[in-house]
């Protein structure tokens, strides 16, 4: 707090950064790579967790919980996926230390040394389809519903905290299914979650879409995904439901008898989200002065600060504050009445801006006098003074009015950063810009490749609601039966 | 589902390994020592979960997130946390492979060798600690109440399902107080609101004590523990909590200035639970027919079997059936109405009660035309023919009894096999009869460690409830203040 922010329009990157620290929300362990996420940003986690977690087992979906360590051979199995994930990872090789005979702790003991080496879960498809295996024989013992909340690691080279680290948390789901038919079906219901959580509870509109063979996830026949615009116009993959066809059960030989009585291998699915939403939900809202939080997200929807000389002015205001504080709770309402003393109001109001808490109310002992109350907007950061009569039912109205305002505001956003673009030129003036644009492209993967070279940009997605338009590709001229999403990605 | 399951008497040990597959709670996996929970073990963890961390929030602790690998050099530094816990653990040595040239998979990259190993985390005293020293500095920042959901890994030689695995599931609580008194007081909350989980949400009665040294936690000044005893008579240590003095702050250099503006270091505790529970649950309470869950975790609480010819008695019944799910539902009770067609009657009673169900209810034609219903306890097997009218409450309440029955036979069973011991013949024939030994010890290391060799029994705790009373050592006949309790363990 000695300081202000870095501003966005000053210096986009340094201020995600600083935001992240400041808030409380997460920082550097000694671990390369590794996060240490805070109790302030794991809380947000938490709620991201619950609506989620309540989101999938509405939908039928059970939780289970596979081994963190994976033999090495397993990752080799299905041929896509090994490419994919089986190179930049931690591997554990030996298990058991002893101490050092120079006196100096402790040293790897090289006779404990695994003869299969083992690696810490980058994904878990290979370890959960080597399990299915002896889980399924027959069509009734399908489909299978699971998912996991978990740690997972890649070994990134480049780390910035929430949106890409070593470690990270998520959810995987894999479900197995005894038709082609299901699995898609599953696979887009699960998209429609993610788009849902996204939208209902960040507030963060996406786009709902399919990757193209290069972006897709190792071993799946098709990746879907969502993708949501930074305010720095660039694009936040934020959640991924692959179908993986049969790919997984031929890699690890997962029959069952169908009902026509015979043997067929079974279809899958995955998807998953991660504590990368933490950064998408800190980049799609939150301004020069802090964090904007949804208030469906905010571990603290509403604080109360007084503003009192003495005891006595105290005494007052928590006559009036304290049964209004009970009915928020009642209504399910995180509220915080603040009054500890060793910081003054000013620094109070600072502090919970930087922490985005949606609705901030002060109260003075002319308040009292008046029957007043005043309420700060986190998003706007307006400020109103109310009568105190009836400021319960403002206050619901006012966290409703945020969710869906920072909603409309991100959504305008990116209407005013979409760009149909027709020309080359235009498209590499419009890339430096930022944003997402609009743009025919002749299906091949060469193309793809080589704009991504020219300009950094990828295909975000093919969006499932575009419309098919004859047209030509941005790049090479030749047919194109429909616009795709470009633009410069996290 | 095929055979039955081996009975208790004839063999207690395969009697719960085969209980814990059946019943689908959870399996081992491909990597040795590490477990797969099932879908149904984990929605009983979810359970206990949730009531946790709601005691733990509702005491002021939030949570947090720390890294999974911490630095080996980082084990060293409290000299007896290294004793205890830097032998048999997960190392990682590399972060990449690469595909084998000879073309058999992929193997690890000699290039990509960490500098410094990295261990998965047997326990995370160091790594918070370490991070601990950057968030103190003054005493307005204490206390810090953090707690942590995590896996957590110790290479254990033998394993068991639940009991002891090298991969498992908890949480772990690390606090830091700018006194003394306070961690002390911490401490003991911490293992009040575990024994209160396990006699309120298990129905486990269990014993309050102090570790003697020898069982201390590494690197705790005092450990704290809650004891239940199994069925088979031995003892499983449930919960621990550890008073750390300021062990860890020395070894983290993490010093704060007290009110009297001096340099102190900070006072620490640390408390867990872990997937252990779950078989501490499975044992305290099943029986030779499967599972017998508390209805508190249960993650079915009443089932419900129609009995029923055609389609025309099954719609009579589920008129009657399906406002009373809905009430039940209301009321918060998990309630499954089972009009599954490809299993009998029969197959379904046995498969719920292998799977602990409460209350199980059958409902036939005669039922319809005579207005009753048969309620069946999982926990005593009686069945009853009952009137359909009042039929919900009757459910609460029963509901409510099977959570106190259990305990109070968990109880009984306690108070049956606890005995005064007060010579060392009748220790020695005791001991091989199973269950809690209260006798007197000299207080000696040596002695607790001569009795253990003679006889697999270990102190399991100094209760705190237990009187001073001048005795003799049961061993030695040396002088000693008060009695300890003796088991043999899990
Ligand atoms: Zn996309
Ligand atoms: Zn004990």
């Amino acid at each position: 707090m000695s300081k202000s922010l870095p501003s966005r329009a000053e210096n986009y990157s340094e201020w995600y950064n600083e935001l992240v620290k400041r808030a409380d929300l997460a920082e550097n362990s000694a671990v390369r790579g590794c996060m240490i996420i805070k109790p302030y940003g794991y809380s947000i986690w938490e709620k991201m967790q619950r609506a989620l977690d309540d989101m999938f087992k509405e939908t039928g979906h059970v939780n289970a919980y596979f081994p963190l360590l994976i033999p090495k051979s397993f990752l080799s199995k299905e041929a896509s996926h090994v490419e994919g994930f089986a190179k930049e990872c931690a591997v554990v090789t030996h298990y058991r230390l002893k101490n050092d005979p120079n006196g100096h702790g402790v040293i790897v003991d090289p006779e404990a040394k695994l003869e299969e080496e083992l690696i810490i879960r980058p994904t878990s498809e290979t370890v959960i389809w080597s399990t299915y295996k002896n889980w399924v024989q027959s069509y009734r013992d399908l489909p299978i519903l699971m998912n996991q909340w978990a740690n997972v690691m890649r070994w990134e080279m480049r780390t910035r905290l929430f949106l890409r680290t070593a470690e990270f948390l998520w959810q995987e789901g894999h479900t197995a299914h005894a038709t082609k038919e299901e699995a898609v079906v599953e696979t887009e219901q699960m998209l429609n979650i993610y788009s849902e959580f996204a939208e209902t509870f960040m507030a963060m509109p996406v786009i709902k879409g399919r990757k193209t063979a290069n972006e897709r996830f190792a071993g799946a026949e098709d990746t879907y995904c969502i993708e949501a615009m930074m305010q720095d116009g660039k694009a936040l993959q934020a959640g991924t439901s692959h179908f993986l066809g049969q790919n997984f059960a031929k890699a690890f030989d997962v029959k069952f008898l169908n009902k026509a009585n015979q043997q067929e291998f079974v279809w899958g699915t995955s998807w998953g989200v991660s504590t990368r939403l933490m950064g998408a939900l800190i980049m799609a809202h939150s301004d020069d002065q802090g964090l904007v939080l949804p208030p469906k997200l905010a571990p603290i929807q509403v604080v109360i600060v007084p503003i009192y000389k003495g005891e006595e002015q105290l005494n007052n205001i928590k006559s009036k504050i304290d049964p209004l504080v009970a009915a928020l709770k009642k209504r399910g309402i995180s509220v915080k009445f603040d009054i500890s003393e060793n910081q003054s109001p000013g620094f109070k109001f600072a502090e919970y801006e930087l922490k985005g808490v949606p609705v901030r109310l002060a109260i003075g002992n002319r308040d009292i006098e008046n029957g007043t109350i005043e309420l700060a907007r986190r998003d706007t950061r307006v400020k109103t003074n109310l009568p105190f009569e009836g400021i319960e039912q403002v206050i619901v109205d006012t966290l409703d009015d945020i969710q869906i305002s920072i909603y409309q505001k991100a959504l305008g956003f990116r209407a005013a950063n979409t760009f149909e673009v027709n020309t080359w030129d235009e498209f590499l003036v419009k890339i430096e810009e930022g944003g997402f644009l609009s743009a025919h492209w002749d299906g091949s993967p060469e193309t793809e490749e080589k704009i991504k070279e020219l300009t950094k940009a990828t295909i975000r997605c093919i969006p499932l609601d575009s419309q098919e338009e004859a047209g030509k590709c941005i790049l090479t001229g030749n047919p194109s039966k429909q616009r795709v999403i470009f633009a410069r990605a996290y």
